[in-house]
């Protein structure tokens, strides 16, 4: 049986414990949710402050050129290619995630036009299946969307693009995204990964995919709604066609001229002009990652949740581990199936411990290997047992916010 | 002859002279380019301070209800709405302009899907044009491109979607917005308003348009990059079709159902997670119309472009206005023409005069009538007079920043 020293054990030995520093987290609470919203890197308030009020504020409209705001697609981006193992020529940030994939899905069905299927499958972000349900009827191709598992089976060369995220939102479950990139490709299909619960969690290498995406704010920790990037492979780069030409995808912005000239690279993939304080706060973020060794980092991942996956197999009954019992098919978040997971959850959210819930019936507990420590699974998971026992789950009125 | 003294008693009768205590603007700088980026309005740093230390950094996930973050859109929305006459429940903030004109005129040609035409100005800003040929190249039409004075008689029964900006970003020339309308609409066709250079520095009535868009960072002064709005006229939001379908457009969003459900009303606009501290920065910024009367705004707007094209033909040799003469037709900034243009505002700007130029060899000026001072025109014309004089403008080293 595993004792709360076990875990305490884990945090005095753990090479990463000092990134905690990194971050701001509010006192009295377990924040298992950064697979949602990151907390907030200690040193950005001030670097914002700095965007507002001086290179807003007093420097105005030359902070384009002098505080090079009109680089930070590109700059920030390369900062990202580095945490998902691809050149740091191949990754521009903005938009949102949604965007992004449709700007990929879109460009990457220009480039199979003869084929007939847009591959995904059930265990996809809704949003995904929405945008990819866009791009395919746009473009006259049928959305397949199959069970998770049989996605390797169904690749035939009838596919034009496979978009799949690659840790499944509700799940934790992770899909084998080397080798059925290889597969699909294979076959000639082209590949599109959204990682928007895997970048900033763990080692990543996308050299061999045509392109990915995924959202700034979760174990980026860039900020609430923080823009999104994009990533693409340097094969594809001077074909890709954005289904949006905007003037930030233009070779020569500033000529203004009337008819539309792609960028080459990576930069042809923007559009219209970013949030530059949201920018600004995502590349302030990333110096969180500063020195951290992403193998290490994918370590601690696996080290937390199988700790969390342990501890509710021996301490808790009624719940359900669904996520995958081998480290390397999951990412770096645990769901649990429990039918009053609503209840639980607004429980445990008023004992400090924050996790979210997920229709039908999970409870999702991110474990961030930046900043999550060990004896906080102990807490989180002992907390859910006091709930349990206390039957406080019943007593509790759920907010009602659209945000559950 | 005018005489410095005029300008000042211009500001002494100023009704809204006090506005600009409500903004901060550097000491020494006489900022005529708002209508690039508008100025920090003085309360906003506390605002985005706190949206960034207690509801990220304290709050964290549950600011989504807490902070009511998930309903910005519509919230930031509505008071744009009032800005630019149209109800309020019919506008929603989010993505960037041309994201925004994606969405606006994919929607609108769908809605004409058997014209052939979607037709446009070449005064339109580039980026546009650049959206308004991918919408076309989608549909299936034909983007025609026709000299800002003659859309009103290329209007027909094959125009499908007339998309024009009111504010001509280059000349300040501005369209007959409610004429055009009423032309269009007679033939058939649906209208979409770009409204960068008009929304906050003028009263406007888009109560008849189809749909519109403009941007949060002009004369909105919502801070760099701030994020868009789009109006869908209410007899199309529930036809309305998203070209892409996100989750922040759907009925139910945390259902996470895998088929797309259009949200009633404008909402369906949406897309994907909106950067919120940029939203936060909006919003505040809207606070510096509280209580305008835009009627006299415009009046303002008026005299201070009056007051600049009278001074330039005055006292001015070589420089050119390319702004129309008469008030009606024109926005809130002046542009004039010179060969040197380019090394002239660099003189200027030196000088702290700032404005921007245009290719191929326009400065343009922006007059913001929230904090524009009278006495500023004046001086700044003086300015330009005094590196004319000086021959300034052939010393000055360009900065080769890309934004020009």
């Amino acid at each position: 049986m595993l004792r709360r020293v076990d875990f305490e054990e884990r945090d005095a030995t753990d090479p990463l414990a000092e990134l905690r520093s990194r971050f701001t987290l509010p006192e009295g609470v377990i924040y298992l949710d950064g697979n949602s919203l990151g907390p907030l890197p200690r040193h950005v308030p001030d670097v914002i402050d700095d965007a507002v009020r001086r290179q807003w504020g007093s420097d105005l409209i030359r902070s384009w050129n002098d505080n090079a705001w009109w680089e930070m697609p590109v700059r920030v981006g390369a900062r990202i290619a580095s945490l998902i193992g691809v050149p740091e020529d191949s990754v521009v940030v903005g938009d949102t995630t949604s965007v992004a994939l449709f700007k990929a899905a879109s460009a990457a069905r220009r480039l199979r036009p003869d084929r007939r299927v847009i591959l995904t499958d059930s265990g996809n972000f809704p949003t995904d299946l929405y945008v990819l349900s866009s791009v395919a009827e746009a473009s006259g191709a049928t959305l397949e969307i199959v069970e998770p598992e049989r996605v390797g089976e169904r690749i035939d060369s009838d596919v034009a693009v496979m978009a799949l995220t690659h840790v499944d939102y509700r799940t934790g479950r992770r899909h084998a995204m080397e080798e059925l990139t290889a597969a699909a490709q294979a076959e000639g299909a082209l590949v599109v990964w959204d990682l928007c619960h895997s970048a900033g969690a763990m080692s990543l290498d996308l050299s061999t995919a045509d392109m990915a995406v995924g959202c700034g704010y979760k174990y980026l920790n860039g900020g609430p709604g923080a823009p999104a990037f994009a990533y693409i492979h340097p094969r594809h780069q001077e074909v890709f066609v954005n289904p949006i030409a905007g003037w930030w995808g233009h070779a020569d912005p500033f000529a203004m001229e009337p008819g539309f000239r792609p960028a080459g690279g990576v930069r042809r993939a923007l559009v219209g002009t970013q949030p530059i304080l949201a920018m600004v706060a995502l590349e302030a973020a990333l110096d969180a990652f500063e020195g951290v060794d992403m193998a290490a980092l994918r370590q601690k991942s696996e080290l937390l949740v199988a700790g969390f996956v342990d501890l509710v197999d021996e301490r808790l009954e009624g719940f359900e581990v669904v996520t995958p019992r081998q480290a390397s098919e999951r990412g770096s978040h645990v769901s649990v199936a429990h039918p009053e997971a609503a209840g639980i959850m607004a429980a445990l959210i008023e004992r400090g411990v924050i996790g979210d819930v997920r229709p039908p019936n999970l409870l999702r507990f991110g474990l961030a290997p930046l900043y999550s420590r060990h004896v906080e699974v102990w807490d989180a998971v002992e907390a859910i047992g006091g709930v349990m026992e206390s039957e406080a789950w019943k007593r509790v009125v759920t907010k009602h916010g659209p945000v559950t």
